[in-house]
């Protein structure tokens, strides 16, 4: 039953991106802690540029 | 004091409904540990289904 | 597929409290949004007293 | 390699005071505990009013 | 600059094991969005069974 | 009603620390936002170096 959550910056991750996090994620649990990947969650949030910080400034303002 | 973070899919979640997850909550909480309603936050996140993954699948693969 | 994250202060939350809190968040979910039980998960997290701040001050300072 | 993650209600934050928050809890953590701003992430996240629950009712009802 | 969060129940899970987790998970992360593993955060939390819930009950419950 | 939370590694953080980081934060959101700090939580979460990943490795393998 594990859950994990991938909090990524918000810049134009496809579907298909997705889809191999959710599928690596859930391969790897099964086969590192041998869990049931039919309760395994897997959830991608894509944060703004102008919300995700580090070394004092945001990614937004990093990057000028 | 508690705080609670609901993680639901987002499919059309209507407000009344997003009320009677934060009303029932915030109930429950009361009448299980006497929490002060006033302080018992409630924080509902709607998820996209290219988001969500289980057994392996983003919930959109799944209901393909 | 819900995911519910229940944060309380740790004094003493009885078992059979927890067991309440989960069939009673899971119980709101299935009547709320027709929700499948055996793929929504509550965890219940127990948080410190002096790792919980609210008002300027730790729980455990405001008791004192 | 501290992780911060603030959660405010939506109602029009604008980048500078996001900025203003990131500097500030990044400065408090380097102070406190002499932490490594490079490695000390600040996530803002933006609830709507419908979706943050405290007292039995969402923020949007509260204000009406 | 990811961050994953992986919840798992906690029952015995060996130091080797979580490295294994953390090595799978920012490989995934470096291999499909080309991130940067010095800025990639993985934390794992260990949930006792009595405060995970899934299908009405705890894990605790249902092992029973 | 901002809610925060903390997440550090676990090596010997004081009461008095996590009083400063819990003070800081909420002066921080009142200063900057101006919410209320009587319905502001900031709930610090001290993780174990062997569940805390960054560069491929736990930060107790990081610190050998």
């Amino acid at each position: 039953m594990p859950y994990v959550n991938i909090k990524i910056t918000d810049e134009g991750v496809t579907d298909a991106q997705k889809q191999q996090l959710i599928r690596g994620t859930t391969k790897l649990l099964v086969d590192t802690l041998n869990k049931n990947p039919e309760t395994t969650f897997v959830i991608i949030e894509e944060v703004n540029l102008n919300n995700w910080g580090i070394g004092y400034h945001s990614v937004k303002e990093r990057r000028k």
